[in-house]
């Protein structure tokens, strides 16, 4: 089938419709047809291995080689049009007892207890900026609201899959320092909202949990895990250090050498591990894991709302200066980190990887 | 069989005799058919739900709408019959090597071991204010004699059922307030000794624990327990926050998902997970415990006493300013749960469901 | 068979030739019957008790009561030939890759990985006064070179038998005091360079460990043990308190109760224990053990190296001064001792019992 040029202005915009956002090796690949039909053959000079994201745009341009510009613009169409769904998706209704509206969370309060849904399934539920400032968002509302207990959890087979690394690729080269501040300053003010969190803080673990989302673990009050939960930090592999706390919790809650194999090196847990090291408080399987735990919960939330925010701050409390001070030593271990070769180097291995794939 | 007014007072002079204290139930109703008795049908308004001693024997004596005086008479001294003991029980010899003379206590000092054994057993060893102010003077007095180790131990089936809720019941209402203070202080002094206590101190966990003596645990050396032995703080189903330094040294030893599941959710270890989880040293089988741990701290008693010593206040000096802080802020925080109105409510909720059993 | 005086003083001279340094009990012979052989019956008062080497020696030569000095000598000559060995054994190759010259030390680097050799395997690698110094450089260069990861483990069936009693022996009762300051100091600098150690450091204990093989362990980042592992800490038996910053790093690690059992009481703990008890990260049996934690190790190492150190540091920091204090406290704690009657008597009669199996 031939396109026609209308077909490739109309494609061009409903890439910027789709409703669920592309794959990092699909965006580079929708750069690249795009490039090769607009301009031809790369033209410009390969960028330094440094710029990462710019160099891998360049490799994704220059591979097309001498592809002339239309059948770049019609396998830039076919592209798009494998991506755009068959069928509209039906409006998502805001599930009742709704809060604000958020884009990446669903939130509700109803029973005393307010959930805080991590709602990207198709992401594995990985933290993009937006999700960020949307989850200290909702832990402020949940501060303040009536609720007894507030419960964070995954939609759909994940957790959490951690930090969304397309985080990285909205960095402009020229700004990479001052980016990397910022999402320092990001990342600290984020812990700060769980360290800070004055009402019993419950996880319900409902799948695999990675980075971030399992350092926090820490800064919870009870964490409840479904059999099929694994709890997994690649830290080092990506040329990162631990967040979260975690330098400082994990060694708390498991002794520093169990500590140090899961964050220097990348030991992942079972849940049976996890719990077993104290970083869990219980594992259900996950046939019974809702019910289970929904039950549990809604026995709690009928114990006196204030002696439990009361004993839950005396507990925390006791180590918050310390805790303010280690989130602030690793978000400046972090900034180093970001703007480090090996870190560089390795989230750029690690996103040729998945490309490949 | 029919009594006389003479019968009646003698009762009355009975009930001051009694050698085991009645229960609290039994109180009430003995309260309850003695205005009756008396004075006639209730004829003082109900008090306040917040005056909540003098409601309870308002109930109980309300509760008798309009018994003749007459029966209530009879049903009294029926009462205190039943409560008579048939034959007077022998008198307690003083144990060989006791030291002072106790009343909730029993304390002896032999073969380098000064033990100390709660001897409350009809009250499963619950901790009224004469115990507090007894156990203070017993290790006051252990520290200072020439034993290398201290035991503490429970006389009959539990180790401990905590703080004697009767501590409550003494407080009147105008002065609830003083009250709370008070009881705080001597809380804090309470702790303090274990905190300061300078030689290797051990508990012998002869069956289930509650409260107090659960969050103390964690400033023993030791802790060895029978396998009937059970851990259980329920702290928020009656409106009250952890002390004993629970709300630190909890989170140190089992990590904080486990410390908050038992400090705030109610959890009730087993001695088997009170053991995995780091609170407890050692469990033995019920029917050789007794033998098997005393065969233990005898042989400990041949090493160096000075040694000992020295090594114990070596692993405690290093977090001896966090334990004060601890504990000052924790009696801060219960002396305020004391005065609110869940703590009232839940205290009141409990002795009413302990009455009606 | 008849030795002359030149077969004697050939004899004292084979004695400071001796490629192993014979064990106490021997010495103590040699030294006897030497003094019996020159001097004749033991001639000189008894030492006081506190005096413990030379009452050793004393009693050494004063058991001899009326043994004839030719005797004697004749007993001397034949002692030395039974410790000479039948063959020379071959000079030591010095293995590639290997740094400085080190007497009790093997000490090599290749693959990125460090590895410090403790190499005293008749000795069960304790660790003399030498040894001692040698760690303390072999740690300075290991900080400073290219290597990724360091390595401490034990060469022959001990991981490490801890400090050598022997280190006691050097002391002349004059200047006991003065002695016992040094080697706090020592012990004081020796341990500092594991709290600054900048780089992964992994212990492989191949196995059993004891004394301040142990408590250090507390300071490593990951510990992989062999089943035949076992870990002692005899401190009270000789009267000494526990260093390696242990009083601190195992309270944390396994809880008080625990570490009180390991430190005060000593408790001796299978691999499969102390790996529960988070002081071993895992466990390996014996028969593939080297070739498992090797494995895992070289993989490791491909592992980004300053992200590495950086996040290992991060861990560390932030109870370094905690560690520096406890550290001081320890060896202050320690010379008290070792300056202390208890532990004189408890040295002199482990030695004691020593030279008479």
């Amino acid at each position: 089938m031939q396109f026609s040029q209308e077909d490739f202005e109309k494609a061009k915009e409903q890439v910027n419709l789709l409703q669920d956002e592309p794959s990092d090796d699909i965006k580079l690949k929708l750069y690249g047809l795009y490039k090769q039909a607009t301009v031809g053959p790369c033209n410009i000079p390969k960028p330094s291995i440094l710029d990462f994201i710019n160099k891998a745009k360049w490799d994704a341009w220059n591979s097309l080689g001498s592809m002339t510009q239309d059948s770049a613009r019609q396998s830039y169409i076919e592209l798009v049009l494998s991506l755009v769904p068959a069928e509209p998706s039906p409006v998502s209704e805001i599930p009742p007892g709704s809060k604000s509206i958020y884009e990446t969370l669903e939130v509700t309060s109803k029973d005393n207890i307010t959930k805080i849904v991590l709602n990207r399934p198709k992401k594995k539920n990985a933290i993009n900026v937006k999700m960020y400032n949307e989850i200290m968002q909702a832990l402020e509302e949940a501060a303040n609201d009536d609720s007894v207990l507030t419960v964070l959890t995954g939609n759909g087979d994940y957790y959490c899959s951690g930090n969304d690394l397309n985080n990285f690729a909205q960095v402009s080269p020229a700004g990479l320092e001052e980016s990397a501040k910022n999402s320092g300053a990001m990342l600290k003010k984020f812990v700060e909202h769980f360290i800070d969190f004055p009402k019993p803080l419950i996880a319900v673990v409902n799948g695999p949990a990675v980075g971030i989302s399992v350092t926090l673990l820490g800064l919870f009050d009870i964490v409840y895990a479904s059999d099929r939960a694994t709890f997994f930090t690649p830290f080092s592999n990506l040329g990162q250090s631990p967040e979260g706390c975690s330098s400082y919790t994990f060694p708390k809650i498991m002794g520093v050498t169990k500590a140090t194999e899961m964050l220097l090196f990348n030991k992942k847990l079972t849940a049976a591990e996890a719990c077993s090291q104290g970083l869990v408080t219980e594992v259900f399987p996950d046939s019974t894991f809702q019910k289970e735990v929904w039950a549990r919960l809604k026995a709690y939330v009928n114990l006196p709302k204030k002696t439990l925010a009361v004993s839950k701050q005396l507990m925390r409390n006791v180590e918050k200066e310390k805790l303010y001070e280690v989130n602030s030593q690793e978000c400046e271990c972090l900034i180093e980190r970001w703007l480090s070769e090996e870190c560089m180097n390795a989230v750029m291995s690690f996103m040729q990887k998945k490309s490949k794939l």
